[in-house]
């Protein structure tokens, strides 16, 4: 008997139908130049420590864009002026091809990709010295040095292209838009077999493997950022990766599990969350404390269209939450006052979403996600994008990922304040306390009209019991 | 239905038992000095290129060897003249801990690794300053940043440490053996899964992502290195990791899969390649090539124990293989004039073996294994650990993998010369080419009376085509 029942058929590596050549043309567009060229330098093999041992290739974003090329060693120029792209290929030497294999050919690699022209990398010199541009374009952080022999330093403009990359990178033309929306699907089915897998007396790693191995069999053989598999008041701690506690029932009969993972294809990624009861059935409490979050993420689904300001779709979503823990009675007060003491900070205290592409914070969105309430230092460019500087558009692929939290770092200090504590019935919060945190984090697109939901995974009450019911007795 | 069958029961990360102070003692008598300091620095995360992408982490081995800590932003301090050991923990802000989680606190960092004292790491320049030693033993690779103000330069010695870390990690102790024949284990029952679900129609980045599930799920939840998992003529790629080719049975019906993988579980990793037909029958062709290699490595297997000499074993392989491919019509000619020629590096091009431990090409045995005949250049601390140049002795464990290739890239070289030809039945050759490549590689422990098998896959043809059998009509 086979250990493994694959109930969908195999899918491998896709074949890359990505237009990059429109990527690049976009993005001169967007930088209002006619001439010059991008250079850009891809992402080499990387040995771990002092050892021989090679990490996973991941390809750096910004090149993938434009270059489409998932392999180690490779530069890229495009020229503004001709709008021919050159991909610069490394040179393998014979003894090499013995360990590593065959290289491509300029024929398989000019089919395999969208670029006009393959140039070995013994002749990038030759070939910058003949378009002779009078500015090269590169990010702040890459490495020209395979060209300092061909261009004089006050000729690389480091400032100009980011800014326009990033702009590009924020709206997903049609071919991102499909391959984001498979490893969702993707991602999803895998959440869902979480679900109907998820047991006590399994381990967190073993949960986390588990969607690795889905989403790897399916064809997303990379996660878009490391697995957050929280079991009980871990699901508090926001970028838990642990992942290695044991569910046990003695602990928590009414544990819930925060599984918040994505995975990617084709350096795509998407970003999912989904919490359930390991047991396959909410208690009272995690029940509200679920729908609570629910609701404050239809709230936002529902408003989702081009025009909408992201800014005033956090504070929807935080009025929901304030008037939702009156409600239940754990905040006590009138309203607007706990809303301008800030209280429901105590129980939420990231952001509501953010852009999701090449990277899963991506560009544009990165510090209107999760990590602007940290109080990073601002980046100008960065900010420029701020999902919550501009109203959505269509063609942006955003998070909607609202989260109530029992974490006790946050509650302690905030009911550590004495003249906040009558706003909190401190015997309900720690009745609440096991509930350890919710989170329920959709990846969507915003359409012409409204939105898609790129997720498809299950995420109400009855829902996700319907579906634990299979399994769990 | 579960869509998985659990067949082993749920294996989580191991509690660590680790006597890593008897490593820093071990260290300390084999440097032969009576005063000062080792100090090294662990990794630290890393965020990939210009994102807030975090990746998995993974402890520097020399760090992980001493301190035993798998988590990132620890130092760590021994002190020759007391013997007592510290582990600098990092400091970690309190908004950090409603990301992060609570760390660990020192207690139970003390219950949990074998170290004498904790500190923070605000206070190592005053315990640097206070232990006031003669000497501060780095690696050469260590960043000695963080101690730059608690000592001067000149007592920073970094050359010393490394031989003696080297010499101390060749030779396992009892608690590293028992970790590394788990996680042999634990890879040998993954390769047998894989035996039984290979199938046509699938693709090899499918396979690979079993291999690192079902690794996973039994608690080794990294692996040692990247898989190869190669079909046909990949297989005679040494270091094939596209990984992404459909086993299409149109291609070859006799096809081969070569997989080269082995998990790795608190750092010590394995090392096991098999090589079986994706039909789950041998075909007479590679049968032939297959037992020559299965014979190649009983030969060895045979001689293992304390005082084999590496290099004599080198050479009785190709000795067999000579034989062997003379016996079957390959090579043609006289054994002792083909052998002088060196014709059998035509199909056998990589080193016998290698040492391993937390690198899978571990220290002592790196430059005796598959590198060394790339040329690469040579070190005189990996020299002195030479497998080639000692003799074999108890509890070292190393590899044993001779392989033989039909190799395109050199085979054609070999070939091409004009007076070698006549060594070779190119018609007959030519029949063998599609056999692909067969390595078979178990990772044994040397004992005191001869050697113990830690690699427990099935890799004789007959038990190996029993095993397909069930799953393979």
């Amino acid at each position: 008997m086979p250990p493994h029942v694959t109930t969908l058929p195999s899918v491998g590596p896709s074949k890359l139908s990505l237009r990059t050549k429109q990527h690049c043309l976009n993005v001169k567009q967007l930088m209002n130049q006619e001439s010059g060229i991008i250079y850009l330098r891809g992402a080499l093999n990387i040995l771990r420590d002092d050892t021989d041992v090679e990490m996973k290739f991941r390809q750096e974003s910004n090149f993938f864009y434009l270059a489409g090329v998932n392999e180690a060693g490779f530069q890229f120029v495009f020229d503004f002026s001709s709008h021919v792209s050159y991909l610069i290929a490394p040179f393998i030497p014979e003894a090499e091809k013995m360990w590593k294999g065959e290289p491509d050919t300029v024929e398989e690699m000019l089919s395999k990709y969208d670029v006009d022209q393959v140039v070995y990398e013994n002749d990038l010199s030759r070939l910058i010295k003949a378009l002779n541009p009078p500015t090269v374009f590169v990010l702040d952080t890459t490495d020209t040095a395979p060209i300092a022999n061909a261009v004089s330093k006050e000729k690389i403009d480091s400032t100009s292209l980011k800014p326009a990359m990033y702009e590009s990178r924020l709206i997903k033309f049609p071919w991102e838009v499909q391959l984001i929306r498979k490893v969702t699907h993707i991602s999803s089915h895998a959440h869902i077999t979480l679900m109907r897998e998820v047991q006590f007396g399994k381990n967190e790693s073993e949960i986390q493997a588990l969607f690795e191995w889905e989403c790897a069999r399916n064809g997303a053989g990379y996660q878009s950022y490391l697995p957050i598999v929280a079991s009980g008041k871990n699901a508090a701690t926001l970028h838990y990766t642990h992942n290695n506690k044991w569910l046990n029932r003695n602990d928590n009969p009414h544990m819930l599990l925060l599984v918040d993972a994505g995975g990617e294809r084709n350096c795509y990624g998407t970003d999912i969350t989904r919490t359930y009861p390991v047991s396959g059935t909410f208690s009272p409490e995690a029940k509200a404390i679920y729908n609570i979050v629910l609701k404050m993420q239809q709230a936002v689904l529902d408003r989702l269209r081009p025009g909408t300001m992201w800014t005033e779709m956090q504070n929807l979503v935080i009025r929901i939450l304030c008037q939702e823990l009156i409600r239940i009675g754990i905040l006590v007060g009138d309203q607007d006052e706990i809303l301008k003491l800030g209280l429901t900070r105590a129980f939420y205290f990231h952001g509501l979403g953010h852009s999701v592409g090449l990277d899963v914070h991506d560009v544009g969105g990165r510090k209107a996600g999760v990590f602007n309430c940290l109080g990073e230092e601002e980046d100008d460019i960065a900010r420029s994008h701020f999902l919550l500087d501009r109203p959505l558009e269509a063609n942006m692929i955003i998070t909607v990922e609202p989260g109530l939290y029992f974490n006790d770092v946050s509650l302690n200090a905030w009911t550590g304040f004495p003249e906040l504590q009558k706003y909190f019935n401190l015997e309900l919060l720690q009745l609440y306390r096991k509930v350890g945190g919710v989170r329920i984090e959709d990846t969507v697109l915003i359409t012409e009209n409204g939105y898609e939901n790129l997720t498809i995974a299950p995420k109400t009450v009855d829902d996700i019991e319907a579906l634990m019911a299979a399994t769990h007795a």
